[in-house]
């Protein structure tokens, strides 16, 4: 799946920037991607991009209507049709993270087929992906791996690459999520696949390369997940990685949304996640500890992180607040 | 997903009973559901069943045709579609295990909608399924697991559940698979479901239960199979098992079609399947070993079964040879 950017940012009417996380996660990630923002009436936030008519984001350069919003439910609210009715007619794709698929609506669907316009549904499979061969591919690998979900994988991921390349290494961030997908531009929504083929396409995402090249792929899930373990786990294998990367939300102490799930130490999420990694690549190591600290008073970030560095012996980072530049020093002394 | 019995067997023009490996079954397990068998002029076996027209099986009490052949590719053979029809305008439902969807057949699907007889393709999932909850639930469950795919799961899971109703407990198996689910009339086709709902769909078909009732759990994948370990674990955590029964296929000592994949040894079998399920039931025990001895000489066969028992302390059977009386007394005696 890949989405032509430059995007225009659809925020429609939601009120707060927690229903907008896609729309921050571009902003954050790949502003140079955003060429502007379009919004109804009673929208209730602003990502400090320009206001644009459809007409004006085309002449800006933009290819596609990103819908950067996910309400609760999921749903394409009706007020949303008439103005991507709009933009399809003023030739722009449109792109949608939400779990209600943008072809279902009968007068987007029309709008699509008039206008000769694309329709992307970043959580629909846009292939059918092979079973997994478990093939030793050239170049290498690091995966985010996760004491529970939603503990910033994927903000991670993107600090790595970013690091590295800054380093002067060869890395691309992949995406396995939504908004990964819409920031990369491509990607595989790894969670909508059907499981026989769930590590197929977790190799399909990160095929050979060039023996100095990473591949710094987003996370999925936790091993640790009642619902969510065995993504978790395909994607695990399908990666084959060299390096993994824990992460970790720190004061969280259960799994998000399951009080009866306490969250594994650390120690204990390396450990899983090493024993488990290795039917596919035997030489895996875990290369480093991600916190997200914005639960702790900023004065205590750094002790911290200089803790479970200190206990780990493993470069520790938040990739928000002090970014991955230690993992990046790390991983070109420590993986020739 | 639950399909109407009794059963016509339709064995099209296939040449060789490796070719019906779900009819085969279906005379195993499930003969009282079995009326007749119906052959193209070309077929090469004989099921042993008698042969009918779609007529006189409608009179035999059969509800549904089942497509009890998987010939190579998973298609839908042109010379089937006229007998299919045929059989649809004499009121049979249809029920296909294949890769292939009926209704995609346009003469199968005109012809159902005419007769108003239910399609049933077994490997699409019949409803869609909730995130698992972790939640426990009430009553026993015991699930297969495997060193590899394709070592006797089904048949140790159909042998067990009807050596324990033959020992006077009450036990149900429980098919995710399509042939299990033809043999049991319902059930879960667990690696058609999209990643992220395989635990809730294995918690869907396992529900609350009496406090003494057993559900033996058909298993699917191997934790140690580099394509189909992440369908495993989602099984594994839905399932919850209190048991588990470790299955494995004397003389096959590499993942089948992946040779640089080593099986491990049964101990290491048991350990690494213990370990991760005991995230959602943390009682879990290994209750017995399952030796699929076909491929051994018939002399050997209570040597290597008692050489395996007495090492791992456990009951070691072969369901087709042996049946599963011991696992049933041990069960018995040891989970109250």
């Amino acid at each position: 799946m890949i989405i032509p950017g430059k995007y225009l940012l659809f925020l429609g009417n939601v009120a707060e920037r927690l229903d907008a996380k896609t729309a921050c996660g571009l902003v954050d990630w790949a502003p140079e991607r955003c060429v502007g923002q379009w919004r109804l009436p009673s929208c209730g936030i602003d990502l400090g991009l320009k206001d644009m008519s459809f007409a004006e984001a085309r002449a800006a350069g933009a290819a596609t209507l990103v819908i950067g919003v996910t309400p609760f439910g999921g749903a394409i609210a009706r007020e949303w049709i008439a103005p991507i009715v709009e933009a399809l007619g003023a030739g722009l794709n449109v792109a949608s993270g939400m779990h209600a698929r943008l072809g279902n609506v009968p007068e987007i669907a029309a709008a699509a087929k008039t206008s000769g316009a694309s329709l992307f549904d970043v959580r629909a499979p846009g292939a059918s992906y092979p079973v997994g061969t478990g093939a030793k591919r050239s170049g290498r690998r690091m995966l985010m791996v996760g004491t529970d979900c939603a503990v910033g994988k994927k903000y991670t991921a993107l600090a790595i690459a970013r690091d590295m390349a800054a380093h002067g290494m060869t890395a691309t961030f992949r995406a396995t999520g939504q908004t990964g997908i819409l920031i990369a531009g491509e990607g595989v929504p790894i969670d909508a696949i059907v499981s026989d083929f769930v590590a197929g396409a977790a190799e399909a995402l990160s095929p050979d390369n060039d023996p100095g090249h990473w591949d710094v792929i987003e996370g999925q899930g936790s091993l640790f997940h009642p619902a969510y373990a065995g993504v978790a786990l395909g994607l695990l294998h399908g990666s084959q990685p060299d390096a993994i990367i824990a992460c970790h939300a720190a004061g969280r102490t259960h799994i998000d949304g399951y009080p009866d799930f306490i969250l594994p130490d650390l120690e204990r999420c390396i450990e899983v996640n090493l024993g488990m990694a290795r039917l596919t690549n035997p030489d895996v190591r875990c290369a480093g500890v991600s916190i997200n600290t914005s639960r702790l008073p900023a004065s205590d970030r750094a002790a911290h992180l200089r803790r479970i560095e200190d206990r780990l012996m493993l470069p520790c980072f938040d990739p928000v607040a002090t970014g991955a530049e230690a993992l990046a020093t790390y991983i070109a002394a420590n993986f020739d």
